[in-house]
């Protein structure tokens, strides 16, 4: 082999006349009468070869080459006769000299270019194909750029990289967990790890003052389309710093990421919004605020409106909200409308259009003038607007008319895509209850302080307690979550209690966070980034699998090597574990 | 909280008549009539702080703090009286005007010292109290500087960081698997990967070029002392790169860590020795080259001796060698000797000490006085020296003479422990018989390319095939161990039918990389570093759980956390396994 002096998307007019040396693999070939004309391809762009027949030795190995075999070309850097503007080598082309075939290649399943996407398994199956594709490549490097900056960040802000172990022990109070059958002891299983929430705590307390790790975690869930079975987490702690100068850290964090990977610069500090407030305007604790369209509270105005339907849901605890669309939709839109909230439990979708002076409605005629004014009033609703109403418990009405909010502005077209509208949501609550388990449990994680304010209410009040949690929403997307976490023994065992567990469950599950909080520890805060969403972000996708090397199906398998997969019986023997399967 | 404005171990001269704010751990605290002195500690150093009674109420919140309180403090920096030079602040002091006490701390059950090194268990299960101490903090630094500067030359020459999947599929011709049940696809199993060897690979078929990955690997295997089932790899591969060049890239980024972590210029390049010569000269495949005493083949001089045991021994295929020990050595000695090299197989030792002129030897009267000349040449032995001969198959008495060379030189304390000698070993064999499984197995990996001049001998000569690999030794340690890999189809079926796989056998386990090979595979070639070898030479240890943050005991569990831990019946009836126990 010859040394290669540049790569292929390297080659430019301020090359001509040199000779060089590429290698890569044959992307298009054409023969041209005597001629050969090829595109040799490499992870950084394309150039055209041409092989002559002034040399009958060079002409016939250029004559065997196909697409995707693998060449080493050296010729002479030539201006181009037809410019091809759409590369960036298209002024230029190499003259053959020399031409070595490194490998040869069967025909692959599908185009290796970006304008043709094969189907998904087949593209997971030939995963080292699909990622030959020229996009493909650019977003392994995006990725690998994007952990470069957050890293020479980090770094230049005092941060230490601690690894923290894979086989971990199961944390109850989270997600299913993957467990590892022990072969020493067995009868015992390690699990990988959900986040290393309670290691970098612990870390904290060492006195390590300001951590990081970009790492890698699991959860045992059934996926959804942007789920992996294991994701990758941009995970922070520190310690002695007060909320906000904390989040200044963060900031600058998601500014240079900004700033060196899409050369935006976006503006900091970002806005803070309650939770209470990201609830009831907009029904979402993860806020799109790049358009309008709030849900506004109607109850005030119905609350003894004769329309039973809204009056006894309010009386019986319910709520009347509506929110407001620019635009008249037809009977069909309407009924998919009523369709999409039902998803979300919500059980109708009532309606007010306005129209050239009128009203239009089938509600109208239930409802009083008054009332009626009130509410257009209360909207703000104009001609032409059209209203949609849920009433409903609160939660259902938010979460239906949040969801609602966001189905019409995407139909209507109406988000500014330019737009980056980032915000910290805080103030989430501490505890939820869980009625199926009958008993309160973490909103986010046990370790989440509450607000001390806030504290005395944990006995008596625990749905009342506000977190001291934080979210980085992004334009609709949690980018990052993170809290202040307990750092005092006693505050820690509160918790515990309020959320159902005995000082004898609490010792046995997290003993040795309780110990290690008694020994000293120092106050702290931390967050995650999940880095896949970032990632996405950066290369404008909404697929996650564009962005991880090798990523799993919905039902968590990997086509290309077909894992998971049975194991030798041996194994198993080994391992004291044996199958139970119908 | 008040914002700090230094750590502790910044308060130097340059700060007198400051004031500054400072958060850390109580470190000592002493109380002279009026005055409390306490040290305070933070990950950059100790600074002390005296608290006078001028102010009653500061007075008194200094009385209450005890060793490994966490608190703040806000004072004037002047300058000490009695100068410490142990330390950095040790001209300074802090005269205290506020502190507040952020938490209280138990007694610690061992001082938080590097003085005090306590008993390796319970060091372990109050780990976050063990990594308090200085020196454990700072292993944590430097190992995170380390992977930055990793990072920042691999990055400036174009190597793309990629995460592989952890759940990953069970790689047969390895160590044992960590593997996980799948709750989706009962039965089946991920398995926890060895090394990413597989997917590098495939990345270079996608056309990445410069790959690599800090990455966590896993074995389950019965632990040594230096051994943990999870460690750390610095992963790399390349393609189309001559093997002289990458060696140059490996040899610029060992350079960079030692300059940059170690303050030490190497020279480069590093110098290669065939592995037949390191196995002959030091019975070794990671010889230790900073001292002499190399083996030494006697069997020429001694086939024909009348003394049974060597004759015999060489006549039936073995062999006699020596090394050369400058000092003498008395029975009690010589028989530790014995017995050191009887723990490598060795059946027994010969020993030839040259005193005041004359030769002792409890084998003297079996041989002729020109054998006796003949080893003594050999040797090039002088008096005062000792020669100590094994005879033995190859194997064996390579390998024993390897390790009593090293447990000599240790003991005599000839080893200059200011060289680094670094050390290319090239061409090992590629396949090595296993008696137990009655088969060739590959020494290195199954993917490493045989030299092709040795190609042809495959089918008929297999052993005496030399692969195309490499490892990096430092001082008799193995840093780093690559290889060229195989990057066409057909022989990588070649090797496989070597090793005993049928083409069945080999579809089933490796298609999906046979397949890769098969659409357009470039020639490359790889490297992993040992991440936590080589941070424990940056740390100068020889204790491996001084530089992972968490580590596991030699029964691989976690005496922090308890892991691995028994789990939910539940989640076993998830997974459809159950237990088998004795």
């Amino acid at each position: 082999m010859a040394e290669r002096t540049h790569y292929c998307g390297h080659i430019t007019e301020n090359l001509v006349g040199q000779t060089v040396t590429v290698k890569g693999w044959v992307a298009k070939r054409r023969d041209l009468g005597g001629l050969i004309f090829f595109d040799l391809r490499d992870r950084e762009g394309i150039v055209q070869c041409i092989v002559n027949n002034d040399n009958q030795r060079v002409f016939q190995i250029g004559d065997k080459i196909r697409g995707e075999y693998v060449v080493e070309v050296t010729g002479k850097v030539v201006k181009r006769e037809n410019p091809n503007p759409d590369l960036k080598t298209g002024n230029v082309e190499i003259v053959v000299k020399e031409i070595t075939i490194l490998n040869t290649a069967l025909t692959p399943p599908f185009y290796i270019t970006d304008e043709h996407e094969a189907d998904a398994n087949l593209r997971l199956k030939y995963r080292y194909l699909d990622l030959r594709r020229p996009k493909m490549l650019k977003n392994l490097m995006v990725r690998s750029k994007t952990t470069k900056v957050v890293r020479d960040y980090l770094d230049s802000h005092g941060f230490v990289d601690v690894e923290t172990p894979i086989l971990f022990k199961s944390t109850p109070e989270g997600a299913r967990d993957y467990i590892v059958p022990s072969r020493v002891n067995p009868g015992t299983f390690y699990a990988l790890p959900q986040s290393p929430q309670l290691l970098k705590q612990l870390l904290m307390v060492s006195g390590l003052d300001r951590y990081y790790q970009i790492a890698r975690c699991f959860r045992d869930e059934d996926l959804r389309a942007d789920r992996q079975p294991e994701f990758t987490q941009i995970d922070i702690e520190v310690s002695f710093l007060e909320r906000n100068t904390f989040f200044s850290i963060i900031e600058g964090l998601v500014k240079e990421v900004f700033s060196k990977i899409k050369g935006i610069e976006i503006q900091t500090p970002f806005k803070h919004m309650d939770y209470n407030e990201a609830m009831n305007k907009y029904g979402s604790d993860k806020p799109d605020t790049r358009f309008g369209m709030e849900i506004h509270d109607l109850s005030d105005i119905l609350k003894s409106t004769e329309f039973k339907v809204f009056s006894q849901t309010i009386q019986s605890g319910g709520t009347v909200r509506a929110i407001k669309a620019q635009g008249e939709f037809s009977r069909k839109e309407i009924d998919a409308f009523t369709d999409f909230v039902k998803k979300y439990g919500a059980k109708g979708l009532a309606w007010i259009a306005l129209k050239d002076g009128e009203i239009k409605s089938p509600i109208g005629k239930f409802l009083s003038e008054e009332e009626l004014k009130g509410i257009i009033e209360v909207l703000q609703a104009k001609d032409g607007d059209t209203i949609l109403i849920v009433a409903d418990n609160v939660k259902t009405t938010l979460q239906s008319l949040g969801a609602l909010r966001l189905h019409i502005a995407k139909k209507l077209d109406i988000i500014d895509k330019n737009k980056l509208n980032f915000l910290w949501i805080v103030n989430f609550p501490l505890l939820e209850y869980d009625e199926e388990e009958k008993r309160y449990i973490a909103a986010h994680h046990p370790f989440t302080s509450p607000l001390l304010e806030d504290l005395h209410l944990l006995d008596t009040n625990p749905e009342k307690v506000r977190a001291n949690a934080y979210d980085l929403v992004l334009n609709g997307v949690e980018l990052a979550g993170g809290s202040v976490r307990i750092h005092q023994s006693e505050v820690q065992q509160k918790v515990f209690k309020a959320i159902g567990l005995t000082e004898e469950m609490a010792k046995e599950k997290f003993g040795f966070l309780l110990e290690g909080l008694s020994y000293g520890a120092p106050p702290h805060c931390g967050i995650a980034f999940g880095l896949d969403r970032l990632v996405m972000e950066m290369v404008d996708t909404e697929n996650i699998r564009d962005v991880i090397a090798f990523p799993k199906t919905t039902s968590a398998s990997d086509l290309m090597t077909d894992a998971p997969s049975p194991v030798d019986p041996k194994q198993l023997e080994e391992l004291k574990i044996s199958l139970k399967l119908d």
